[in-house]
């Protein structure tokens, strides 16, 4: 169990004699993570991690291996630091190189502090002895930081000089069955965001840089977002603009029913051919025993930018709401004020929530705020602004032991007067639906709201 | 459950048109992890962790963490990008800094990728509202890549120039609750090199360019291991002889009875007073609301650095040997060879075993080598080479389907013939070694043979 005494969040203060420099733009959820204490800005463009946030982080880095695990991906390592001689190769370095990090080490060789990894992974396959067609398709993925020299950073983690990403490389014997593989990993990025909760919108995208011939992106649709989105509301079709040149109907069904949103692009995957197997050599040896070259794609996740984006989307001006899979702690549960006349007979169904509660949804998973010397309005607020899932606070009407009520709060705004078995089946519902989520099963919210049935809503 | 014909372990080849340079020694443990395809070495010090070792590592992170909380440890992130400018306020930049790898970005200004973290933990500490006594003790820890320009890399991951680290910081009061803090974290540190059973010496050292007053190393004794330890075989008194210089007697118990031995540092404790917390300003606001500087102190621990320096201590030249809560998969289930006579009968008992196998230590813990076009011969040397702690040979006496035996291959050199049941209980005693490990329960080498009682030794 967590105690919301001994856990670290810092506020944000403005040193004494430092001189005001707003560098960069924050948006309402930034704000609210930096103001409550989750992410500190560090020097501009950079983030740390407060430990509260760490959790989310934690959360959003397992569910996402989970789901690579599932579509076949292999977990590996690749060193931040890669030669430039690689990049050179493959002509990434001829054009703008002014978002990445140079380095060299003492013996005078450049590295790029690496923004992605397919020149690494590549040269990687292509100096080992050549996989046979039987090993193929392959899939590796790695969870890392990332580096891109911004020219402008904006909205804290949501475009960050350092980040965390997820980015899986597959390897194929053809286009034809790299193709099955984009679609398999398509369909667990699907799934993984339909697990988060959050409206996403999957785009027909450009290639760009990162060359190759099919690419989607997955966008949260948010006004802070920097692309533009054209989306069909007769058939859902939906294009990135810098892709589908402001057609006056939908290229896909022709209706004229076309609106215009923005996105923040959470995920991108790319079909590659042969782009960076070819220039580096990256072969496996076919069925009559001769190399060919490898059939590749692309495949990212920003971590950190999912939690930043969808914190955008699901909060309000003042609380933040999560994904429900990625909120620090399940349950807030707020002790009764030190000195008030119900405090002893309030912490003895204290302490039974305290055992109970940590059982149903895990220990790890309840946080107990126990700053007794703080008022419950005091604590409320803030549990409210962090946005956990469920609060129960243990007040005044907890204190009658004939028949106990507790008032609990949702991050959806609800408030409910509840026993306590009645409170223990709210939480046990929401663990419920966590499970089904992690399994893959989608329910409706409408049908979530439904399925509630406990206590009234006051 | 793993399936051996599907992961990924790239041999070791050498590119036809390469100037084949050894630019670094290798060790044992490190050759057999090159050889075998769970470390690739990358640009000169840099190496790629491949799925098997990578597996090893995510579990050397998991116990890690796990300690730490155990200790109070809070989990954060702090950037790998750190200003100059905080080093400089240290005095940390007024040496030799050949060891760091500095980058500028595109405003000119200098970062580290940083070695370690002081200066980074210290600043965030400062610049925010200063936290009152109450919330102190304070432990912070990430586990993230390092850096450092090595003149001579060595060994492979056990000096490498990109590295694993876990790094905690400790916020206390007084040298004297500092000292408290101390100790608890050297105890958390005690328990984990017991868990991972290979033996350690932990010795007084010196703070050398970290500062502060009290510092240990905990070292593997290795004959590759770069540091001079002295102990002492009446008392059990060791030091590192940069801090001890060559007494003729024990300094703790004046016994002539010293030996020096060659150590690998995996670990290193420091007390460090305000350091770094005066410099950069860190305070907290003591009992009469006055800032005050905190008292701190740094743990760091090289992740992979412990795996790399145990797999040395504990391999032999053939077969690597790993702790067995770092064991990649706790059981190697070998099959019947195709085309072989016993094939049907035997696969009636590979399909029995996988089920319960699995079911006993986990299915995510069960290798299966399903490559059944390659002799159970080759299969058996390549699973002891990978240093499985069991092996399972499903063989030709597994298809008596009266009474079938089993072949089962310990890393230790055991090979027991059993029949299915008292396989299953071998699993068993393994999970349950693994799970009283996990718990901090230590039982010793001897014991723990007595303890096994299933069938004959071969």
């Amino acid at each position: 169990m967590n105690k919301a005494s001994r856990i670290f969040c810092p506020a944000l203060i403005t040193p004494k004699n430092a001189v005001v420099k707003q560098t960069e733009q924050l948006s309402r959820s930034q704000k609210l993570l930096t103001e409550l204490g989750l992410v500190k800005s560090g020097s501009n463009g950079t983030y740390q991690i407060m430990p509260m946030a760490q959790r989310s982080v934690d959360k959003c880095i397992d569910l996402v291996q989970s789901n690579m695990q599932q579509a076949g991906g292999q977990k590996i390592t690749l060193p931040i630091l890669t030669p430039t001689g690689l990049w050179k190769k493959t002509g990434r370095l001829d054009g703008d190189i002014s978002e990445f990090y140079m380095v060299r080490d003492r013996s005078g060789k450049q590295f790029l502090m690496s923004p992605t990894h397919e020149e690494a992974v590549t040269a990687m396959l292509a100096t080992t002895s050549p996989i046979s067609y039987r090993q193929l398709p392959l899939r590796l993925f790695q969870i890392g930081p990332k580096f891109r020299d911004e020219l402008k950073t904006r909205f804290g983690l949501m475009r960050a000089k350092e980040f965390l990403m997820k980015d899986m490389y597959s390897f194929d014997v053809s286009e034809e069955t790299a193709m099955e593989t984009y679609t398999l990993v398509n369909a667990a990025y699907d799934r993984l965001f339909k697990q988060l909760e959050v409206p996403f919108v999957k785009v027909n995208a450009a290639t760009g840089i990162m060359g190759g011939s099919v690419s989607h992106e997955y966008h949260y649709v948010s006004p802070v977002g920097e692309d533009n989105l054209l989306q069909c509301s007769s058939c859902g079709f939906a294009g990135n603009s810098e892709v589908v040149k402001a057609p006056a109907s939908c290229p896909s069904c022709n209706s004229s029913d076309l609106k215009e949103v923005r996105g923040v692009e959470v995920a991108h995957t790319f079909l590659l051919g042969d782009k960076y197997s070819k220039p580096l050599g990256a072969t496996f040896l076919n069925t009559t025993g001769k190399p060919q070259s490898l059939v590749m794609g692309c495949y990212g996740i920003g971590i950190t930018r999912v939690i930043a984006a969808a914190l955008e989307v699901l909060s309000s001006d003042h609380e933040l709401r999560w994904p429900k899979l990625l909120a620090p702690y399940d349950v807030c549960l707020i002790g009764p004020k030190q000195g008030s006349k119900e405090q002893p007979e309030a912490e003895v169904i204290e302490n039974e929530l305290l055992l109970n509660v940590g059982e149903i949804c895990g220990h790890q998973e309840l946080l107990h705020d126990d700053r007794k010397e703080l008022t419950i309005g005091k604590r409320l607020l803030e549990a409210k602004r962090l946005g956990h899932p469920l609060t129960i606070v243990v007040g005044a009407k907890s204190a009658r032991l004939d028949s106990p009520k507790l008032e609990v709060h949702t991050s959806k705004g609800e408030t409910y007067e509840l026993d306590f078995s009645e409170t223990l089946k709210l939480v046990a519902e929401h663990s419920q639906h966590k499970k089904s989520l992690e399994r893959g099963c989608f329910q409706s919210e409408t049908e979530e709201s439904k399925s509630r049935s406990v206590g009234h809503q006051l």
